[in-house]
Formats: structure tokens, C-alpha cells, sequence
């Protein structure tokens, strides 16, 4: 950090600098909730202090509130703490926000206007005007919106989105492909994995042997939020960037990783071998920056004829990184290509985690 | 039929009229040769008289030549059936063909020489250029480029080819769209069922948990079948219809049925709304004929939001029909939908049998 | 029936006899109460009139009120039914109960006292002295227990159950295994399908690529359920039958269709070829009484080594055959085997309804 | 160690005593061979230098021999070897043989003969008389027979081998048991994952939603390695266990993982708490010498009611831990429980690598 402080004071309280910077955990039992406990255990920056819920489960001992769904086990840390309500009041300076999107909007909001930062992974607020959608590696300079968002606001607090799951991987790959070659337009059919829906999420009845070719809000997001997250801030507010999506979800029997069948058309001439080197070679700020959880190359661009392949590919760089393959022409616009990534580390937790990172390293949390 | 003719003579034996016309299913131990005779058990028209296969089976009989996999127990009048090898000589008029691609071209060739009526599955000579790639519901004009065939080989027999399984019912789609509205772009990504790799196929180890987003050749095959089927015959070859078609071919952990995700670009103004009742009113050349194999209606176009699925729709109208959910616009086309419909029904066994009955029905068997 | 009553009178109604025998299903828009409707439509004997459910849906149309899994469409008989709630005034002679356990007991309880004749499906009841717990093929004297049942209650209704769908295909091979050899110890470990836990059941995050080694509560059914089945009316109750069952339970990733690896131990020595032959010329009072719902024979013995397998034999005689293969000496009992069933058809709702033919072919329901 | 010589030679060459033990992998292609090179990357001891497959293969870059289907790429040090023959002549100590049992045989013994150490997964040698079946944490005083077998064959070289993989759990979690409470009768119900059967291995359309009642010779396997393994070294060779075992195995779709349904008769009264410390609290040979791959502790017994899972606990300990679970009584003999484990990791490769770790510790390798 370089910085001179000798300590935080968050809600009254005192942190010496080399300390970690207290976390809360809202929605802390949900799926979500339970990846970001996961993956912020043993984090070199943020450390969990608080994990909130509905009011069934708040005044219990976390391990005795959560039906815990992750492979390793409950953190130590957060093993014994109590389970708080959803309210300020939590001792942290930082929350991460897995909330229902029933739910999450107005709680989000109150904890940004009581001072907190709020890292969401919930729709709610992704396209508010003053909100940034974050992702590090390819729109930071969004997070210029934050001034406007606490002047409106009249607080110290804020609230950082990143994308839904779906869009995450999509718009990581079109944000060097859009710089390099100017995109104009972007068919994508998705087929998703079933981790994505939470839990207890999508009945086995539903999805064995099965695809379902509709999730509910799916589409209307991608199309949105990629044209936000590759749009321009004009210094008061992000316009959205010029071409349409199309989009097409899916969800088919996968445990984990969302893979994605896109076509792009471009406004300068180009070859799939210079997309596949601008992405294998592409280093956004968080690489520069070396944040804990960014992978040390956002792309993973694979040669073999039929990968990226979820139950082989989705957890390089950690479940951090994108996997591209079949960089191929399309026979009416001009490129096609097979994404995929972890839904519900990149393309959430994941996600928020390396948002915060970012807002540390360029001095937002100060 | 209605015709005069008391009995046939067929290889230099008689048949009486009410008899059933004798074919023959080369690749008959396969799993597409399986198919034909699942479903060719108890069949109106025609009967299995003869079985051929790979050297290493023939002359076995076929209940002992056969991995037999399918739900019902092997038809018992073919149980018993010497396994032939794959060379004229067989006592049929007809022969259906599920060999491997790998051995089908000249084996087919052959049996059209020899006089036979060759209904192939496979790619071998689907784009030649006198042989015709049927859809009955779609394209039964193309029967006539058999006249040029014949010619052309100097031969009574001749081959009739079915498109590729994911072709069809993304071409069966868009022929009632084409003729009233136009196509003028198509994009299509499939999420395909492991059945179509025969047997034994995909290995479990690949596709439990997955998906693939690579089948090789099958992304070429769309889209130039798809443009042959909705082509025009000119009185001596077919034109391709023009339109480009993108495809993108993925499988994923399905046991049967193919589903597709589709956009259109239309020349004429339309509505989801005509779209589905296009669709929906549809009757084709065999609802007309009443084909033994037809489905009453070549579509089902469901109004749930969440379907057609392959695990509850599949065996739509004994496997025969296509089904058509969620046609809503689309932002970059005009149109989007899912099509989903059997792979090895409608998709191929049951597509070769639909166009022995049409040239049945339409005296190119006399 | 060769009876001489011309008409009935139920609940003050009269109906003629060549009419069909109106029923109602309890619990109608549960996944247990879907496959009695299914499974009654167009029924020679019975006919769906009355369709009852929770307080939520009651008053609504049945195809708006039920979320329906079947694959195929509502029968239109039903369609159109008012849900009514699960209290007597129905107007039927049977009621078919696909209740959950929470509720059943009282429910069931208070039809039988008001006059119907209830066949239940549910655990509830099923261990009640006074209440028969039967498999048609196995023990249909224990209907015997019903004139008790009706005194004890004072009422012409009464209850009817058949048994935990791991039970039925264990206690439907061992009825006629136990005639023959006497059986004295049974090991059973079950690989049970998804369906078998309703909708919307297990999740499936929890069961993809997993098994899971646990089924609350089903281990105790199956070990005193097989007992009760194989047990013997003394003219006043039933009593157990004399041979320890241990039971492992397991969830699977199987759509339908429990598959059972079973030991037991005899009394009389024998050999795997009479065991089989046994089973495999097996009649019982169904087969002889040529009950609507009656497989023609009860079991169908595999010989191929690695059958029955639920994807491909699970629908033997339309989901009411039970399967036997692999029967085989036994290194510490004498012999062990492999059975599977349709959980959710022989061992549920197709179970009950062959219990109402069985009650009507014997004059149950005069 | 703590041996004083300063230097290795094998065959011809000489090697510091700080530098790994080379060795090399036999049917280094295959699917056990992959695992094998995979958990042997970055081993504290021993260096892949040889890889060795069939004549199809040899010669080829290893990198460009294999299909390649581990999660983490070919490690560097072995992606450029050559694949040599499997005949002596490789430059090792060491061979791990993965080859597949229809050549196993004779290969390995040629290797023996040559003087090499042969750690074989392979089933083929496993009933010798003089070839010890070893698991570290059970039988390690085993490895005595080597010392006849050496003497048998005239040579330094020598087989030891691993159990199969079921019989891998079952026999380890009866180790510990026998001992404390003599195991008078076992009874084993497995539910087998794909990964088991290789590559290809299982046909998707064989298992997907499916049960497979057979595995080829499996049952064979674990009831007599269980008792050879449980057995006693009687200064000459091994007398098996004096209790019968009874197994039944299935194939389900499962990627990783069996799971095993037990019960056990005893001959010592105990109870379900006191088996469960027995378990959790055993230290083995491996533990206490710290071998590299060994688990920290040998079981993992679990309290939730239903676990172990494959999905969720298979990677326990690197995929090296015994998971129990379920402990409670048996209505027919004592005892019932679940064991689960990595059948590719800790039920064969990983095993091999434990066994030669053993070996090298109590000084067989010098």
C-alpha cells in the first residue's frame, strides 16, 4: 500500500494497518454466501469478522446455521461466529453481498448510505445510474462513478456490482477483442451450469438427462450488462456501449462452468490468430497491480480442438481464469469461439472479491 | 396407391400385392441399424427380410451378431435373420442404410447399381449432385432429380439421403418459415444428445458433468444440408438456397434429443405470434398422404416458457415430431426459438423410413 | 364380477353398473398424485372425478393449480377438474392418497371413517394392526384384516396400503422365494432413482456425479414393511414374518427405477436355475384374476449378466414388472441377486391401483 | 533413511543420494499410467525419468502419444520424453505398472527378472504366493515375502502390488477393525465410479442416468484380496483371513469415488462409538514414518448422516483418505457403515506410490 495510516477507525473501532480489514458476509448461508467464506479464507487482505442472514438464522453459531455445500470445511474463523441480521451494526468495513435479489436491493442500500462498502453479486443495483459493474480487467476507470454515487448519496459508503455469472465471461473476453477490433455486434447461446441457480436450485427431476432452455432474466441481463460493463464513462454516468447481444441461456447437467457459443462481428479486419494473441497475451490492471485473486493471465486460450470443457477446464487460475477455444471464422459475422468459465467463482464470488481488491489498491477504501 | 399391378417381382421373385415390400438394413448390428429395426417392427409397408453387417458379424445370426440396445427386446422376426455382408445379393427391394460413413459411400453405390433402393443416413452422398436430401414435410420435390439419377447411373435403383440429425429440425423448421417469411440469416447452436455418436460412442468419463463444444464435421454439415434441403430443384440439380447459416455443435449429458437455439433473419415483416401459427397450422405432403411414419402434425409449438426439454418431449409423436418453444424476438435478427426433436427418430432411422414411404406412396418404388 | 346389483349407490349417488367406478386422488397435484392420474387415465374399472389438494390450491382448476412432470399431457378428464379440499364430501366410492406423511395420517383416517375406501400410498398407516399392507401377487389374504378394520372403526370405509417403494420389488421377490425355500436372513442395499424423493425433491447440486448413502427413515420402512408383506393373518391380525432384513439405502442419479443388490438365506436347499424358474413362472391372484394393472407374469428373469439396469428395463410391462438378474451363489448366505423396479409405478401409485382392482375383483367394494 | 552410502548404482549408472530415485511408468498412455505421472510430479523422492507404452505408441513424444486426461497438464519433466517399449532396458529403479491385465503378466515379471523393483497395480500377480499385496497402513510386515520371492526368482528385483480398488476401502477400514474386534463376516455393496473402468472405459450411453449390477471379475477380486490382505505372514507366505466376504459391485454415474454399503459381523463385543475412535484415531506404518503421500490420518469418519459423498469428500487428503461413515447397527450381523474413497488415487496409483514410498523407508530399495 505505501500508505502512512497507522490504523483504520470503522464504526469506532480501531484496526492497527498491518491487520487485516474486517469483511462482513451478507446472505453468509446461501450459496453464494458460502463461496465468498470460502474463498476468503486464508485471504492476504480481507478477513471475515461477520456473517449475516434472514432472521431465521441470525443468533445462531454459523456451523450450526448453514447447510454447508462447499469440498473443504467451514473456516476456522467463521466456524464459531454468530450469525448477525442484515443490518448496520456489523463490525467491518467491507461487506460482501450474496443476498436474493428479493431481498438485496433495499439492504445494499442501507448499508452503503450507513458508510459501508458494499461489494454486490446481486442484480439489484447493477443498472443504477451511479453504480459501477465492475470487472478489474476491463473497465476499472468505471469506478471513477463512485464520487457521483456517495455525493448522491451523502455517505461514505458506496456500492461496487460486479456482472451476473453469465455475462461475466462474455463481456471478459469482448473487453480486449472490443479494443483491438471495435465489436458490432454479439450473438451468444449459453449453456449453464446448475450451480448457478443456488441452492437447493434447480431439481434433479428437472435437469437430469435434460436441457432446459430458459432461465428466468437470464438473457434480458447479458444483453444489458455487457453494454454497460464495455460502455464509456463520461464522467457523470457510463453510457452503454454501441452494439446489440443477443443472447440464448441455457442450463444443462454441469455441476460447475458455464460455457458459451459466440459469434462476433467486427469493425476492423482481423484473424483468428491475432484474436487468439491478443487475448493470450492480454495483462488488465489487476495483473499489473497483482491483486491476490486475479489470475496472472485472464485468458487461458486453448489449441485442442474440444476444450475449454467444464469438467476439465473450470478451475485454472483458481476458477479465476476465462477459458477460449475454437477461435474459428463464422460464416456471417466474422469470428466464432467457445468460452467458459466458473460460474460461481469468477462469475461471482469470485468476482466481487477481486472488486474489492481493486477498490483497495486504488485507494477507495480510505 | 391405387395402382393395377397384382404383384411385384423383385430379384427375380414375386410378391403379392398385399404383401409387404422386403428391405434389407445394411449396418444392421450399428446403433442407427438398430433403430431401423425397432422401428420397422410391425411397420404397414415394409418388412425386415434382411440383415447385413461388417464381415466379422455376417453369418451369424443376428440376436447373437448384435449388442442389442434398445428398450424393447429384438423384433422376432428378425431375431433369427442370418447376418448378410454388405454386397447385392440381398432378397429386398429396398435397402436401409446406417453403415458407418467410414465404409458407406461405395457400399451404397453399389446396392443403387445393382437396382436397389438405397435409403441412406448417411453423409456419404448427401451433397452429390443427383442424389436428393429429403425432408418429406420440407422438400419432396427434390424426389425429382431421381429421374437424373437413374439416368445418369443407368440403373432402376438409386439412394435417397436424410440430412444430418441436428440439420433436421432446424431445416424441418425453416421450411414453413422460408416459404412465408423469407430466411435470410441463421444461427444455430445445438446442445446435442450422446446417442448421436452411435454406440459405444461418447465415453462417460468425457461427457458426465459436461459439455463438449466440439463434434467434428457437424458444424459443416449444417450448414450446407440445411441450404440444400430448402434449395430448389431447376429441373436438373438443386441450388442451394441462399442464405448464410452459422452453426455452432456442442454435446452435452443427454441421453436422446437434439435441442438447438436459433435466431432468423426474415425478409418479410412478421409476428411471433404468425410465426407460431405458421408453424402450428403446418401439414406437409406426408399429413396429406398419411404416411405410416408422419407425425399428424410436424409440429408441436409448446407455450411454456421452459420447454420443449428432451427428457419430457422427445418421444413427441413417437420421436417424429419437431418441437418449437419460446419464439420471441431477437435483437440483432428478427426472430429467436429453441427446436428440439429426436436424433435417432426423427433425426435419422425414423427420417429414412418417412422417405421410403413418400417414395412409396409417390410410385418410385414401381 | 358376475354380480346381480344393477346400480350403486355411493354417497347417495346412483351409478349404473357398466359405469366406471368413480374415484378421487388425495394430495392430486403431488408428484405421487400426477402418476395415479396418469396412470388412471382411460382405467377399464376407474374414473377420475374428483381431484383434492391442499388449502393453496383448492378452488382452482386442476391444469393451473398443478406444476405437472409427466411426459405425457393432463387427460382431459382431469384437466378441467376443481381442486377440492382433502376432506369427505367427495363424490367417489375409493380414494387413491399420494398424501405426504406430514398430513396423511388424519386425512386418511377421517375417509375411511366417512365411508370411502382409501388406498393409501403413504407410510401412516402402514404398520396399523388392523390395516393390511398388501402386494397382490404376495399376500392378498391379508385383506382378510379388513372386516376388523371396518368393526374397529365402525365404518363401512376403510384403509388399504401398499408398501415403501424399496420394499415392494424386495418383498415381491421374496414372496415367492419364502413359499418355496423358506427364507431366514436378507441383505438388501439399495441404489434408489430421484423420483422415489417427489418433487421437488433432491437438488440437484446434491446428486449429480454422487451418491448419497442416505434416505431418512427408509432403512427402518424396509426392514419391518418386508416383514409385515411375507407375515401372516392369524384371523385377527398380521404377524411379522420370522427372518431378519437389513437394509442400506442409497440415492442414485437415476431418473426411475430402483435397482437392489439383495442376499438371503434359506431354509430348503436349492440351486440358482430353480430359483430362477421359480420367479420366472410365477402367477399370482392378479395374473389369475387378470387385473387391468397386472403384468402378465410378475417377474421378468434377466439371463444377461449385466441386466436389469433402470434406463433400459425400468417400463417392463408399462413400469409393473419387477426385475430379477445375476441370481448367484453367495459366499456367506446361499444366494444373491439383482432386482430393480419402477419406483414411482409398481412401487407407488400402480401399486395402489392394483390394490383397489384386487379389492374390487374380490368384492371389497360392494 | 539414515543409510550411509553416498551414492546409488543402477543399471550401470550412478546417482547421488540426494537426487530422486528415477523410475518409470509402464502403460504410461493409459488412464492408471496418467495418474500415476500425475501424482508423481514435484514427488520429494522420486523422479519420472521413463515412460514406457505399446509398440503402437513408442517412440512418439510422450506429449504426443497421449490423450491426455487429467485436470492439471503433463508435467514438464515428462512431456518431452520419448515412450520407450515396456521391456527392461529403462533407465530406473523403479517401474509403477499401470499396464492392463491382458499384458501385465509376463511384462512384469520380465522386469522383476531384470532386476528392477515392480510396483504393480495390475491384477494379474496379486494371488502369487510369493508376491506380497500390501497396504501400508494394514499388512506392511507383508513385505517379508520378498525376501522368498527374490530367493523364488533369483533376483534383486521384485513385484509388489496394490489391491484392486474396491477392495481398497473395504480392506482398509477392515484392518484396523479386525484387529481391534476379529471381522468373522463381511458383506459389501459397491457403487463403482466410471473412472474405475479406464479409458474409454464405459460407454455414456450405457451409464448416464443408468445402474450397471456387473463389473467383470470385480466381486472375485475383493473377496479374495480382502482376506489376502487381512492375512497373516507365516515366515514363507501369506494364509488369508479366515472369514468369508461377500460382494456385490454396480457401476454408477459417478466420475470419481466408490462408495461401499458394509456390515460386519465381529467376533468381540463393541459398539458404534467405539468403532468409530478405533477409525478415527488409527496411525499406521505410513503415519508414523511420514511417508510423502500418506494421509495425515488414515480415516476420515464422518458424523453427518449422509456422508461420505463422492462429489463432495473424494479429495480428502489428495484423494489418500478412507471416508466412514453411517456406523451403526446391523440387524443381521453387527455392524453397518459407508466407506468411500478415490478409486484412481488412493485405490490405485496413489496406492502404488504409498507402496514404494513404504519400501524405499524400511530399506527394500537399497
Amino acid at each position: 500500500m505505501g500508505k502512512c495510516h497507522s490504523f483504520y477507525v470503522i464504526k469506532g473501532a480501531e484496526y492497527r494497518m498491518n491487520a487485516k480489514i474486517p469483511v462482513g458476509v451478507l446472505g453468509a448461508t446461501g450459496a453464494v454466501g458460502q463461496k465468498f467464506i470460502k474463498l476468503l479464507e486464508n485471504h492476504p487482505w480481507f478477513e471475515v469478522t461477520e456473517v449475516a442472514a434472514s432472521e431465521r438464522t441470525s443468533g445462531k453459531i454459523y456451523s450450526e446455521a448453514v447447510s454447508w455445500k462447499q469440498v473443504t470445511p467451514i473456516p476456522e474463523g467463521v466456524r464459531n461466529l454468530e450469525v448477525r441480521p442484515c443490518t448496520p451494526g456489523l463490525n467491518c468495513r467491507i461487506v460482501f453481498s450474496g443476498l436474493d435479489a428479493a431481498v438485496a436491493g433495499p439492504i445494499e442500500d442501507e448499508f452503503a448510505r450507513a458508510g459501508y462498502v458494499v461489494l454486490s453479486n446481486s442484480k439489484n443495483h447493477r443498472l443504477d445510474e451511479d453504480v459501477p459493474l465492475v470487472i478489474p480487467e476491463v473497465n476499472p476507470d468505471h469506478l471513477g462513478v463512485i464520487s457521483i454515487q456517495r455525493r448522491n448519496r451523502d455517505s461514505a459508503g458506496y456500492i461496487v456490482t460486479n456482472s451476473n455469472c453469465t455475462t461475466m465471461f462474455l463481456a471478459m473476453a469482448l473487453g480486449p477483442i472490443h479494443k483491438a477490433f471495435v465489436v458490432e455486434k454479439v450473438f451468444m447461446v449459453s449453456m449453464q451450469a446448475v450451480s448457478g441457480a443456488g441452492y437447493p436450485g434447480v431439481p434433479s427431476l428437472d435437469i437430469l438427462g435434460n436441457v432446459i432452455p430458459y432461465i428466468g432474466g437470464e438473457e434480458e441481463k447479458v444483453e444489458v450488462e455487457t453494454r454497460k460493463i464495455l460502455g464509456t464513462f463520461n464522467g457523470k454516468t457510463i453510457d452503454l456501449a454501441d452494439f446489440p447481444v443477443s443472447a440464448h441461456c441455457n442450463r444443462v447437467p454441469v455441476e460447475d462452468g458455464h460455457t458459451e457459443s459466440v459469434s462476433v462481428k467486427l469493425a476492423r479486419k482481423t484473424s483468428t490468430a491475432e484474436i487468439a494473441e491478443v487475448l493470450r497475451t492480454y495483462s488488465g490492471v489487476p495483473q499489473r497491480l497483482k491483486l491476490p485473486s486475479a489470475p496472472q493471465t485472464p485468458f487461458v486460450v486453448m489449441e485442442a480442438l474440444d476444450r475449454p470443457q467444464p469438467r476439465f477446464d473450470v478451475n485454472r487460475a483458481n476458477g479465476m481464469a476465462t477459458l477460449v477455444g475454437r477461435i474459428r471464422p463464422c460464416s456471417i459475422f466474422d469470428y466464432k469461439f467457445t468460452l467458459m468459465g466458473h460460474n460461481t467463482i469468477r462469475g461471482a464470488a469470485g468476482a466481487s472479491i477481486l472488486n474489492a481488491e481493486l477498490l483497495k489498491a486504488q485507494g477507495y477504501l480510505e
